[in-house]
């Protein structure tokens, strides 16, 4: 990783920051999905929620062959990564010092298209595991046809920074006698009762994979 | 709202998208936090998290007068804002055909500095209702060398998408006799118990606003 470069240093609330990798990679793994932004060919910005998964020092994202992001961000293009984990409303005794309490990373770096066939199988798998851990070793593996509608893309992450803010809000201390409760509401995403499929045999419950992840996020 | 631009024209999945105006605010409102990306002067992206409100067609950010990215913004760029809640995570037979349940909304604009001390009173009263309903009303009014700090930013909410995803797995039908449990599970952002801030008098329970909001999103 280079820890500081221009564009990941830290301007604003540097006590918020991080270049740590173990940091970096926590907050990466920690969140379900990414928003991934890129220029245009017409030099505008353009921002997509997709999946992702990490391994080791690389960001994978995929989709379809036939997406026009993805066929853009195969041309090689920089791309900026923003992972957030919101984490808590942040309630100070005023506007201004409220705030929201969140795990965040960006990755600044250059998208290159996966094409070796065990990249891209590794790649495929860490997503699947990454989203539901075990998962993959319940399906079928994908076939030569689902491949060949699939495109993976790598982003480095040697350009990134983590930004966390945790615990209590700040305020003006002129406002600390005011009656008005200050504090934390803690956010996290919670999974529901599993819904099966219309149409499932009743006899099929949850899998290992699935009761792992309800037990794991509730 | 320009209905369908070539901007916001659904190529992948038409039937997942929507320009409906009434279903791109709900989306908007139904998120705590947007992702917003802009291109730096050296012509890479950038997208950062933020708290976002809106007033009619218009969605307003706020941050630092010495936030870096609020003074690119303020100069009139082009942005794109994504906001994204994630409402499941969907369990096919295959990898291929697992997926995420949804929400999300492109906005592509041109971000202005909003200068009118009433529009900065009504955008900055709105990001706090948008966060927590009844807050305002609670707290004092931001001092005016508060309001000097704050910089507010207005992106109209004309050139937008929202794309939706829904219910149960689609499966190839060569799965349908697969034993693996297939399904969703649905996620959702929900509140812990509040935490009181430190030193806070003890006989100072949650406000109207924190217990409404707890209760909402329980």
């Amino acid at each position: 990783m280079d820890p500081v470069s221009d564009r990941t240093r830290l301007r604003r609330e540097p006590e918020r920051g991080s270049h740590d990798s173990a940091v970096i990679r926590a907050v990466i793994d920690a969140a379900p999905i990414c928003h991934l932004g890129y220029v245009d060919r017409d030099g505008r910005p353009v921002v997509i929620p997709t999946i992702h998964a990490r391994v080791g020092d690389t960001l994978y994202v995929h989709g379809s062959v036939a997406s026009r992001t993805l066929r853009r961000l195969a041309e090689g293009i920089d791309v900026c990564v923003t992972i957030t984990n919101l984490d808590g409303i942040v309630l100070a005794r005023s506007a201004f010092w409220s705030s929201m309490n969140y795990r965040s990373v960006m990755i600044f770096g250059t998208a290159r298209e996966v094409t070796d066939p065990a990249e891209i199988d590794l790649a495929l798998d860490a997503i699947v595991e990454h989203t539901v851990p075990g998962r993959g070793a319940e399906l079928r593996r994908s076939t030569p046809a689902e491949l060949r509608q699939t495109k993976v893309l790598a982003v480095p992450i040697d350009e990134a920074s983590a930004k966390i803010r945790a615990g209590d809000p700040n305020d003006d201390p002129a406002d600390l006698d005011s009656p008005v409760w200050a504090g934390v509401v803690p956010l996290a995403l919670r999974p529901g009762e599993p819904i099966p499929v219309a149409g499932l045999d009743p006899s099929i419950g949850p899998s290992p994979s699935v009761e792992a992840l309800i037990a794991d996020l509730r």
